[in-house]
């Protein structure tokens, strides 16, 4: 028998950085949260403490900071900046992922911002010698339907007692991540149309369940969006109970509910197109 | 010596109701977080576990879910019209405190719904035999300014290493909450032009410190909106810390910050009028 | 109409501290996070951003670190030593409040420790001109009852649906804070014989309301603890829900429960006695 | 072009079951928190909204109160019959996961309990027609090291300002999960014995590095426990930066340090050992 090390990253999380641009009156703030995570020839520091072909996490943080001097731009290419120097300045880096999560600012006024809320735009950023892969996605994104949600029709047995609905309510919190065919992409415009295509088919398809509706969203941006090759959401089931409130002599016509925190159904899925490249080691 | 009860008051926390009015062709919706407190004649419970005076506060969640089937309307009334229930219902309760958090939801569609983010507006409500008092507010409004911040001529003493700035980012998350004179007013009208006085004040005011900004916030308030008497604020200090990029032969011309955690600054001030009522017992 | 500054603090929040004692062969570790808050003559900063009078929170945050270095001690000492530093040395601060949390690490090794838990030892010093208020207390002890718990009698009206029960589980997480009537106490026994007294109180009294057990445990101590002079507790209570289990042909004998996140009750009480200091500034 | 549904899986989450013994004097309780994710026949509900293969996830939830009914026993167990039983009943169903997070209480009476602290006892088990799967863990062991670490030796690049260091603090947050060899275990020995196992070895080997300290953790759980395949971990570097006391006057020999939240290492790895059976569908 040995004892043999397995599959084994590490990295810098959660380095917070806000760049400032201020250019012309009008300052410009791009606020991310950068998470690096390296795979290599890392053997050594495991099994005798030999740090020699060890970056040290602190330095993935300062080369954060270096590198938004430079600007930010979109994330998906400053993602791709700080991956690629990893794999390329470092012979014992064999794998760099750049995972960023983006909070976005509203202006108020030339250089004052109010938070625009709790979605995150996301990329995620994995290169190695052979290749560079980009993620994009949107976490946070709180949606709620009270009306063109049914469920119905599911498998019974003997520990079954949920009524079945044809007017629910429909709340999750949407987290998407979509895979890149390639990198030659207007990050910022499909962004923006992915986000906009996930809402209008939550919003539009009537849904038989959540996972119907999933699976509309994630359509919606595949056929519309040709630079899309997956897409990967997952979706907690906030449930919403209707209150029964005949023990007061009331009706409750579907208006009152109790909004319950746990448990919620969670719902994961992907959906992708016959005819796009292998997803190699974008996930 | 005799063991005595002093203050004390209890109630049901966080009752989640969301209510859906399906009067026209599009749904409106309203998401709140209800917590109620009732104060009066509860020693027995206390002392013997007679719970004959005792409200329980299951009763109290029923209660909240029963009056939102009459429709929710601004949740100043709404809690209004909870905490006289309990006062004028109960000989036992003297004193009932309701507080109110709502999530705002954007429109998607007639039926679908986006949530707007990490704001939440505010109302605590106070009813005894003697009075009602009202007081709104706003919580997890984060803004930033990127200019306009200034921080020097503090006291030094042999603790003292901060470097004097006349160019900082200054960001907090604002939690702002207003005591209205009184009852008769349009609560949905005042909400809406206090936040818009406060955001505007945070971004036009010149700041020397963060107390000035805090105090001219509230100045706006009160000098724009007569029915309110008095504002408190609390407002933590987001320190954001230019990055020394020197090491890496950089200049840093406040472009890249270090967004820290903790510690932060905790800023809190009231700011109110020498002509308005006292505040009995809305706080 | 004149604009006014009323109540108003600030100061450096969550400063967390760890401090190594390697004098002998086995090292003692402290693991603070200490908030301070100041009032006093601060008009200046708040109508004119005059910071002269002011103690920047960063100055603070070095005198935390630089009082550690002589070493922490029991934290009710070390709160006092701060809070006393800022009277004294600054003729603007009229009031220093220092809280402290403490996090408590059981021993593994001579210099190797694990985090014992999520239960924080606080303690809350104020001093003024006029005097110093020590507040020790205790948080996030959560205690559960699966036995000799009732709740019946209480009131009803027509939102009651409750039913009475002779047993029930009782489940809390425990906030309480006791204000000593001086300062010249063995801080490390005194905590240790409340905590032990709360938690028996709360195994041995059988409990008709959470109200009775709740008195019951502020009153435990104030009898046993001459030096104690008043207990404040918050007790949420965290509902357990026996589950239904008809439904597939079962019965459940008090044996399965759900235990529900929200909304839950919240018992908020002070018990004292009547030949104890005025409380002043201690709260 | 196809659009076409890749992996996907639901379930119900985070279902917090109590289960109270009342079979003698003393009670016993166990406190889970389940989450259930099925894989199988689901692409009908996707594409169409045909739910007639779905198992509802209110069914999952009732299932676990069902048979938590029969008695929990340990942890492994019980997500093993959960499992199987999802596997075995429908044949919709081609993989069921069960993870399960036990929250441990320490017994202060005959039937009262505090919470023992923040760590959580986990197992995740994955059955399908082929095969179970076990794999245990711990989370949220929270250890610190104030001596026997060094970090030194590193690669250096013009990012790099850490300095080398022979004495440093060393905390983290361990969360380790093992895959088992097989289910023929006994559980609670197994896991009592990996616990103190992966504490000795933190406290004990002296530490070049956090994946020297990692992979140490993780030899020493296979050296000496056959039953156990392959470990995981992953430990967030909570680093602890000595105060620089200089600026008064002052020395700081690692004494003072300040705790910072992020960023933070992380550092994630696997150990194994070169005669396992492969992990199959464990993780």
């Amino acid at each position: 028998m040995t004892i043999v090390l397995g599959d084994n990253q590490y990295g810098k999380a959660e380095t917070h950085v806000v760049r400032v641009s201020r250019a012309g009156s009008r300052h410009e703030v791009k606020d991310l949260n950068v998470s690096i995570a390296l795979a290599g020839d890392f053997a050594d520091t495991h099994t005798s403490g030999d740090n020699s072909k060890v970056v040290p996490t602190d330095t993935q943080k300062n080369t954060v900071f270096a590198f938004a001097r430079d600007g930010i731009g979109e994330i998906e290419d400053f993602a791709m900046r700080l991956a690629r120097h990893f794999v390329n300045e470092f012979a014992s880096v064999y794998r760099a992922r750049v995972h960023v999560e983006e909070q976005p600012w509203h202006r108020i006024h030339d250089h004052a911002f109010v938070q625009a809320g709790a979605e995150k735009r996301l990329a995620t950023v994995t290169a190695t010698d052979d290749g560079t892969w980009v993620v994009a996605g949107i976490g946070g994104m709180v949606v709620m339907k009270s009306g063109g949600s049914e469920f119905h029709g599911y498998l019974k047995d003997r520990f079954t007692t949920l009524p079945e609905t044809t007017d629910r309510i429909l709340a999750t919190s949407v987290l998407a991540r979509w895979r890149y065919a390639g990198t030659d992409v207007d990050w910022k415009v499909s962004f923006d149309e992915v986000r906009r295509l996930l809402l209008e088919a939550f919003a539009s398809k009537h849904s038989l369940s959540l996972q119907q509706t999933l699976y509309a969203m994630g359509e919606a941006v595949l056929l519309a969006r040709s630079e899309v090759a997956e897409v990967r959401m997952a979706m907690p089931n906030r449930h919403h109970f209707a209150v029964d409130l005949t023990p007061f002599g009331m009706a409750n016509e579907n208006e009152v509910f109790y909004a319950s925190d746990r448990p919620y159904g969670l719902i994961e899925g992907t959906i992708t197109r016959d005819d796009v490249p292998e997803p190699g080691m974008a996930w």
